[in-house]
């Protein structure tokens, strides 16, 4: 039995398929005929973007559009005149093999990449090793070679998945997959739960304990897998994966259900996202409309900030897409921890008690000016909900609103239609806003409370830092008095609550939350089916 | 009329003595007797040595040892083997001339200090700053001057002052001084408050504005001063200045006065020290004891942590002089902002909300060990509390006593006395402890709320940062809610609030604060007569 990360949920019982990790070898001989190195390169580089462009295909089957945009991201890599071009750059100049330039370029990249402080910037060195990975395996003549996988009930053993691996996996054999490195939010873990195929990460040395062709079990929920079982223990396990497949189908039973407690009160459940497809997932899930739209992820990975009109296109959709239920829009919440590349930051000793969201918005007019107008003109295409991110007092609140007017003002005179219905609320994040929840609630027509960063200020305690994480406690009688304080100050003056952090979505809270009166649950799409089920258990 | 940073009170009027900021010109040209050379620099070593024993001395006498001690630090960096030391050996291999060596030497060690994340090891620049110009006026035949001031109600203007130059101010002639640089923490500033000398900086060009001999008024007040006044303005500010000497006289009446408001209420008005010497200051204003005693004060600027032994010593000093009036000590509070050389810490990326204070102490019980026995046997001298730092809820408080019965037990056993009545109490700095304190309160004995920290944490704003220090704000409704529920919570259950944070001291919010029915003031010592009165005024 290993124990690892528990990935990707279910259950699975199969044949081990080891993935073999086939070493290349680069030498940094030189070569005499440049021009000719230079075409080897670009065949490789041809083939490479013929194969992304398949998986890329596969995947918006498998997993749908916005998942599979990682690839279209992949195939822009190979014509990028830093990267690629870099590569025919030493060639040309230093005369050396295509395989050497490939590497000498990809490990620059991937060190600029992993000396970021940005999460997300970070991750990106990812997606170059993978693009990376495929170039050279096309050089070595053994790219585009699939998993060769012809056996049903194989579980794909490897020391790591990239997001092209995982796309090509087919569904109809691969029945879970284990690797020794990766987190929760690797690539792979994504793909894996997209896919709902059970899936271990972080196993260390998985690929030295099996062999091709063990047989294996694996635990998705738990993160463990079981080598060579006894009968017994298959048993026992096919006795659990029935249960939980059961329940899964009890689960989707609830997609159209309108959740509802015993004594009555409709609780909204509604989903996270933070590009406008993912509005499909929630959707599909059976979520009551959009609960936190996080609009940051539309200023990322890209060179501007989006004009307008793409902003308006994104609002747009997800308005159209939710067909009138309702559609709650944080505006940008950047700083801290996310940083764009073309917005530079003041250097702070402590970023989250910084220079962010709403602060940085109200000194920014120039940036905020186009998020508001794009909101503004989308708010005639559905049931539109604004709010402001890490308000601490009324001050900023009516600031926000005083720049919202002069926006329609300014589309007034340009004769462009907006909705007078949209809701204007507050994110309860900063403890000075659920303490004084009851005189705010005078001003807004609703809150959302953003518990991951409500418990971190309220325990004086970075998560993201190994030392204090253990004082991160939702259920801190603290927390839970801030969140009872926010929710008493709302009804007080007849305005809904709801809730948009992890909490919302964590099995061992909903119960407290309903019993407080929370108005609105909003998590993760994959959630939302488990959280129906057990608010309407609650009286 | 010009304005800069009030940093120390009061009223001047007289006459400009500009110091003359005397270029010295530093070659790189190479010498040929390194021996000679390195007696040149010898000789100026012993002289600086000299002259800062003198310094030294005068200092003890006009603003008392713990003041001096910066020149003692002065006087160690002379023998430094990196420092001076350095500058032998960059004669000996590179054949430099001696100022140029200590130039070189100078600059790197500015380097390094001026780059630490550490306030308190950045300030320490000015210090290396300060003994280099010395050593290098002494090599130019130029060193030990004083300021050569003769008249009476002279006003000393400079680029800056160094601690030795304005150690050097004679009292009975300089009535004020101004700068063009610093803050209202930099040396000078302080010097300036302990001495009770008005003074300006940060004025920017005030050496090009004015000649020696201007006459010139200065408000220490408003942080304004007046070049060649008319007779009607000096008039006015000679009447401002017996006002501000009057009202001086009157505050000097409360020294012995025990602070009642106009009800009856007893309230006790504390200082906050972070040396034992300090309570001399504490004593001298008339404070009823000491409410916060900072003990990491202790553990800086050192090489190692201060043994039981140094830590008793410096807890039965303060608890002595006392004599029996209550002594709050606080348990180390490093981490954040404040790192010592001998603990390395995690990088965080917001040490604000990191490892710091009792999750330290609680994490480092080698430590933690070494106060608690100090503190124990310190106990039997005196009126002691004791109280842990960033306390998020009781589990870290009831570690924190647990971890106090084990020391007793050990003490017992060595036959080692201490008290059997310390009060145990915790600082209430984060919001969780404010919005459970009427919980907290069954358990502690007392509260101190630590307004710098929970107004930071309350509003997610770190007052640092200059981007946002505009929200850092005392008097913010949910900040006064905050305090207001402390307070209750502790009464309820008969436990005693006290407060030691800046915003004790603040005059815009004592009344506040007693309307509250805060129990103790604890404030620097030059604010501890202020507020007495405004104290008594109170209903």
């Amino acid at each position: 039995m290993k124990k690892g990360i528990a990935a990707s949920k279910g259950y699975a019982i199969g044949k081990v398929l080891l993935q073999k990790h086939e070493e290349i070898i680069i030498t940094d001989s030189k070569i005499k005929d440049v021009e000719a190195e230079k075409a080897v390169l670009q065949n490789a580089l041809d083939a490479s973007k013929e194969q992304l462009q398949k998986i890329k295909a596969k995947a918006v089957e498998s997993m749908g559009q916005e998942k599979a945009e990682v690839f279209e991201a992949h195939i822009t890599l190979l014509d990028d005149p830093e990267f690629t071009g870099g590569m025919m750059l030493e060639i040309e100049s230093n005369s050396i093999n295509s395989l050497k330039a490939v590497d000498n370029i990809t490990n620059t990249f991937v060190m600029i990449f992993e000396a970021m402080e940005n999460t997300y910037m970070r991750e990106r060195a990812a997606d170059i090793k993978d693009v990376s990975k495929r170039i050279i395996a096309n050089l070595a003549g053994k790219g585009g070679e699939d998993l060769g996988i012809t056996e049903e009930n194989t579980i794909v053993v490897a020391e790591d998945l990239t997001p092209s691996d995982t796309a090509q996996l087919d569904r109809t054999k691969v029945v879970a997959f284990l690797t020794n490195i990766g987190g929760r939010t690797s690539h792979s873990a994504i793909m894996a739960r997209t896919l709902e195929i059970p899936a271990i990460v972080g196993l260390k040395d998985i690929t030295t304990s099996v062999k091709t062709g063990d047989s294996i079990i694996v635990d998705g929920i738990e993160g463990i897998c079981i080598i060579n079982p006894d009968q017994s223990v298959i048993d026992e396990y096919m006795a659990k994966k029935e249960i939980f497949i059961a329940k899964e189908e009890e689960l989707k039973k609830l997609i159209g259900v309108k959740t509802k407690t015993k004594s009555g009160k409709r609780i909204e459940v509604c989903g996270n996202i933070g590009q406008p497809e993912d509005v499909d997932n929630v959707l599909a899930y059976g979520g009551d409309g959009v609960g936190l739209f996080r609009t940051e992820f539309l200023y990322m990975d890209r060179e501007s900030a989006p004009t307008e009109e793409e902003q308006y296109n994104s609002y747009k959709y997800v308005l159209e897409k939710t067909e009138g239920k309702q559609v709650v829009i944080r505006t940008l919440d950047i700083g801290g921890d996310k940083t764009l590349p073309y917005l530079p930051l003041p250097e702070e000793m402590n970023p989250f008690l910084g220079y962010r969201a709403i602060r940085l918005c109200l000194d920014r007019k120039d940036i905020f000016r186009v998020q508001i107008r794009a909101l503004l003109r989308a708010s005639i295409h559905g049931n539109l909900a604004v709010m402001f991110p890490m308000i601490s007092g009324l001050e900023e609140f009516q600031a926000a609103k005083e720049f919202v007017e002069e926006c329609k003002v300014e589309l007034k005179a340009e004769g462009i239609a907006y909705s007078d219905t949209i809701q204007w609320g507050i994110m309860v994040e900063i403890p000075a806003a659920a303490v004084c929840a009851d005189e705010l609630a005078k001003h807004v027509d609703f809150f959302s409370i953003g518990t991951n960063d409500l418990i971190q200020y309220t325990l004086a305690a970075d998560r993201m830092s190994e030392k204090v994480a253990y004082l991160y406690n939702p259920m801190h009688p603290a927390v839970l008095r801030l969140i009872k304080m926010t929710i008493d100050g709302a009804h007080k003056h007849g305005k809904w609550v709801g809730m948009c952090g992890e909490m919302a979505g964590d099995e061992a809270a909903i119960a407290t939350l309903v019993e407080y009166g929370l108005d609105e649950f909003s998590m993760s799409a994959t959630s939302i089916l488990t959280a129906k089920k057990i608010i309407i258990e609650q009286k």
